[in-house]
């Protein structure tokens, strides 16, 4: 029988968006404590280079592993293009590339398979390369819409506008039959409902917060990280690198109807390990 | 008579927007030479906390003045609201907000008086002050347009939906009455056929690069900086803090008909002072 381990899981963005894969992780795993670390100061990653945004990755690890998580989540789809390790000094570290890319995979009948993401994550080739790695047969037909993370953070979530610019940037990956696509950036199921009003029924859209959240529950079943069991409730931190106000209200209002117990500021780049 | 000097004028911004500011100062002072600095690894400024953002200037101006500029032009609202002093160790600094409320008020014949900007820059509430200070009367009705740079990045400057987006930001402006609009981020000129679409011909449209060259026009000809005089070509030089290919594109573009004499990746933090 595997042991329990009352240490928190530890999530972290570049901001806001990966508060839509706690609030998936917070549901499934309703035991769990969470640590939340958004790192707002440095925030977008999504236009920097893959040496800055691996740099940074590098020193949110560091700056979680220094709060003695169990488990790390990279709950940013651009942050997991730089990031393949499983582990990082024996800490279990979970990007979502993998699981959404196997979860497509499953879930695509005619294997043909829409990828929306942030420039980033679009140039890193990340998803295509991880699904032809699984089936080499594959179709993948990719996107960068830069105007999404704006569009969530705006909460034009159900707005005429935000369904003109899903329709422009979705056309050519409908034209080419794609049956499943992946939210491959953690604020896009803030826009999930403008983006199945443009894709209907007829295409699954894959979520990182979904796929994240099935890996990890089969880690659990496996032992590779252990259960935190406890009668008293867990705890839910949320971390920020930098103030903000309008953060706070939209981190509540994605989160609901899961409830933070806590936000704090802190400096990543000072806190060292001991 | 005042004298030569042939350093060159250090400009500055988070991305890409500074450039409208470096393109405008290229143009109308011919013989001087410019280093640009985009501190593209940290952009964008606009949603990060006063004190961050203040830190990150200084750190540009001590890169700057490193590198022997005669004067500092921050090209960036965001950070012109966290920077209202005059000089730094004895260098020239010039902030956007300054000439761009003065230029408004001198245009303005009803003195309602509209501001466009990042959240950030709204909410420091830079160009409501600075426009009271000048003129108690004026009214000042602002308004924080957040899809505006990524709209600017995406290359959508003539398209419907952008018109529909600045048509959103710009209705309660309109309606209140004001008879000019400062443009308020260093990024919308780039957008500036929407926004005139919208605003009709009887709203002056009042943009940073125009206003600080007006005054820095003053201070050459009061001799606080003294012009470059020489036979040899000027040059241009644009440093980024990080590397994107994406930038390099929107840059030559933003700048014509200004061509840059080099692009060149720079670590700002690291940079010391001798």
């Amino acid at each position: 029988m595997s042991q329990a381990d009352a240490r928190p899981i530890g999530v972290f963005d570049s901001g806001i968006g990966g508060l839509t894969v706690l609030k998936e992780l917070a549901l499934q795993f309703p035991q769990e404590s969470f640590i939340y670390l958004g790192d707002t100061a440095r925030l977008p990653y999504g236009a920097k280079s893959a040496s800055t945004i691996r740099k940074y990755c590098e020193q949110n690890i560091e700056f979680l592993q220094s709060l003695d998580v169990k488990a790390i989540v990279i709950a940013c789809n651009t942050a997991s293009a730089q990031m393949f390790e499983h582990e990082f000094e024996g800490l279990p570290v979970y990007n979502v590339i993998e699981p959404g890319a196997k979860r497509a995979l499953s879930v695509s009948e005619n294997q043909r398979i829409g990828v929306l993401g942030t420039r980033a994550t679009i140039n890193s080739q990340a998803y295509t390369k991880q699904i032809k790695l699984l089936s080499p047969a594959a179709q993948v037909f990719d996107q960068a819409c830069p105007l999404f993370v704006p569009l969530a953070e705006e909460g034009w979530d159900a707005d005429p506008i935000t369904n003109l610019i899903v329709y422009r940037y979705l056309n050519p990956l409908l034209q080419n039959q794609i049956d499943t696509l992946i939210l491959g950036c953690t604020h896009y199921p803030i826009l999930k409902n403008s983006i199945s009003r443009v894709t209907g029924k007829s295409v699954e859209l894959v979520d990182s917060g979904e796929a994240i959240a099935q890996w990890l529950n089969q880690d659990f079943l496996a032992g590779r990280v252990n259960p935190r069991v406890s009668d008293r409730p867990r705890k839910i931190l949320i971390m920020t690198s930098d103030y903000s106000a309008h953060f706070t209200d939209l981190a509540v209002r994605i989160l609901k109807p899961i409830v933070a117990d806590e936000f704090r500021v802190v400096e990543v780049q000072v806190q060292k390990v001991h």
